[in-house]
């Protein structure tokens, strides 16, 4: 509890000087004014987060944070809860999604065993390599079932999120300039559909979704699962580690300790898409001042998603109908920040440029 | 008109082979079904586009296409006409955000002089950059009025779509796998509209926007100034030349050739924001084949622009309110196919990775 309690302590305001330095910069660059829309907020966001204007993108990492969860016994996942390790494995390997497109924005991964349900330490290839890297932060084998009782205990629920912050700690001597937010854990989108339906306050018909690719059926069953988990725990909505304790996950957990201690370190944080935002928003309930820190990279297919990013007051970037969590939406995401900051730092000035400056101006 | 009529007469049809081949690949992957969105249909574009499998992609190309307009004397736009000539200095200096955008994804880009109202064969600086070109392909210097007459000779039209069919096969010795559209041109988003207004039977009322950052009074006077080019030159909608001689500008046809000459070498087309998709409107009127090449990277805060990509049939994969051409928007756009692609090539197959397919599949 301690670090955590500490972490919350410490998160500060984004930088007021530092939007105005920004905004006052792209007034100066040969462009019309406010024409590179969005992108320009984005530059404002990473450096308003760093606190000033000195620092450009060299390390850039997304964190796939895994977890298994008990209720996928009740079958809520149209996959079985084996494939959680043998993402896992994929990822280590580099053969996943999230390994292909952190290659192509040339970003390290990080895969955090945060509660997989089996010893994933043997699953490290022998020839490691430094854009993959495994970390242990193990919290238990698995959730238990969430439909019968709570998915862990309070201090489990502690040390799920401070699992978060300390992987987030260790990789800040290797350089961390961003971070992107990333899980993987077969039917962790009903927990973070439970996660949206007790924070949100949204009906949990709404809140539910297809996840990998429930049937109309399957769908119905798990949306009474998620309202059995409701009642038997009864979360309370203005306690987010008690939320987190019934209704959540581990992974999940270590994401909300990702998006916190990203925030102490005024690191920027781009989320991917339906669970880390529950993450996000279990960070944003324990101190408000993280959402500062916060970019929506995408709106994820599963429903509910719009919901949460409302929730936090985020417009995505990206509407691509993806719903595949690993880092995916978040890894594009970070490109198109990378991208708003070396425009902050390359364009060229009217004045360098010699170019005119529009009329009345 | 020989080397526009062979253009025209040599477009076919993307590969449906190639389609069903992709849409097989993906099904292998360790992923949901459909869970990589849009990204799995830009890689389905692409493979089509080019007609197999086989090719990665290695050579992008972003051209940013300037001409002038006659037009801009009736104070349509908030810039002066000189910036027009001072961009494209500043395009081959490498300070525009166009540069600082390709070389964040590691393309080339080719500045086609189409009809600026200037010489420009000057302007290249003599360390000349690989990385960026000029070509001149100069039709004539800027256009005539379109107010008081039509922009160009109907020869003239055809000449400007012939200089960006020629501006792309000259570079496809060098190597082209996918190019951006992008345009520089003081007064540019008047021809846009009447475009817009003519070919997409459109309002011009509707069809006219705020270009470079017009107030409410100069918004209105531009409505204006379209109407009396619309009626003054009664350009007939069924002719995509004539409503490019009347209405259109020198690099609109030479945007319009790029998409010709791109779709006949089967190379797929990132277009970028207003003016480029003007120039594919035309494109789409003369061979509407070319079509399936187009991809539109972003929808842009011009007004109008939604309504362009409604009449081709085409959802941006960007809402980022820029509204700044160059190119800009089309470099975002190809790094997300550039992604896309890699998927398709890069990851682990269920089988490869060892992981269990869904339950019943």
């Amino acid at each position: 509890m301690e670090r955590l309690q500490y972490t919350l302590n410490h998160i500060e305001d984004i930088s007021a000087d530092a939007i105005n330095h920004v905004k006052a910069t792209f007034n100066t660059f040969a462009i019309p004014a406010g024409s590179l829309g969005r992108l320009e907020d984005l530059a404002i966001v990473y450096a308003a987060a760093k606190g000033g204007l000195t620092l450009k993108i060299q390390h850039k990492t997304v964190f796939t944070m895994a977890g298994d969860h008990g209720v996928a016994a009740e079958g809520v996942s149209a996959f079985p809860q084996q494939v959680t390790v043998q993402m896992v494995k994929n990822f280590l390997e580099g053969g996943a999604a999230v390994n292909v497109l952190a290659r192509h924005i040339g970003a390290k991964v990080i895969v955090v065993d945060c509660g997989v349900a089996a010893d994933v330490k043997t699953l490290m290839p022998p020839n490691q390599c430094e854009s993959r890297v495994l970390k242990i932060k193990k919290v238990g084998l698995g959730t238990k079932n969430i439909a019968v009782g709570p998915a862990m205990s309070r201090s489990d629920a502690i040390q799920s999120v401070e699992a978060g912050i300390e992987a987030l700690e260790e990789e800040i001597q290797e350089g961390l300039d961003i971070i992107g937010t990333g899980d993987m854990g077969i039917a962790n989108t009903t927990p973070s559909s439970a996660i949206l339906a007790v924070l949100g306050k949204v009906d949990v018909d709404t809140a539910t979704g297809r996840g990998t690719g429930l049937n109309e059926e399957s769908l119905q069953k798990k949306i009474q699962v998620i309202k059995k988990a409701i009642n038997v725990n009864k979360p309370n909505p203005h306690d987010p580690i008690d939320v987190l304790a019934k209704v959540g996950g581990y992974e999940i957990g270590g994401i909300a300790g990702l998006c916190l201690g990203a925030a102490r370190h005024r690191i920027p944080v781009v989320l991917d898409g339906f669970i880390s935002t529950a993450g996000a928003m279990i960070a944003n309930a324990l101190e408000p001042r993280v959402n500062q820190y916060l970019i929506a990279s995408h709106v994820s297919a599963e429903r509910g998603h719009k919901l949460m990013l409302k929730h936090l007051g985020k417009t995505p970037l990206l509407d691509l109908h993806m719903r595949l969590g690993e880092g995916t939406g978040a890894i594009l995401g970070i490109s198109l920040v990378e991208a708003a900051v070396k425009l902050l730092y390359e364009m060229a000035t009217f004045h360098d440029a010699g170019v005119s400056r529009p009329c009345g101006a």
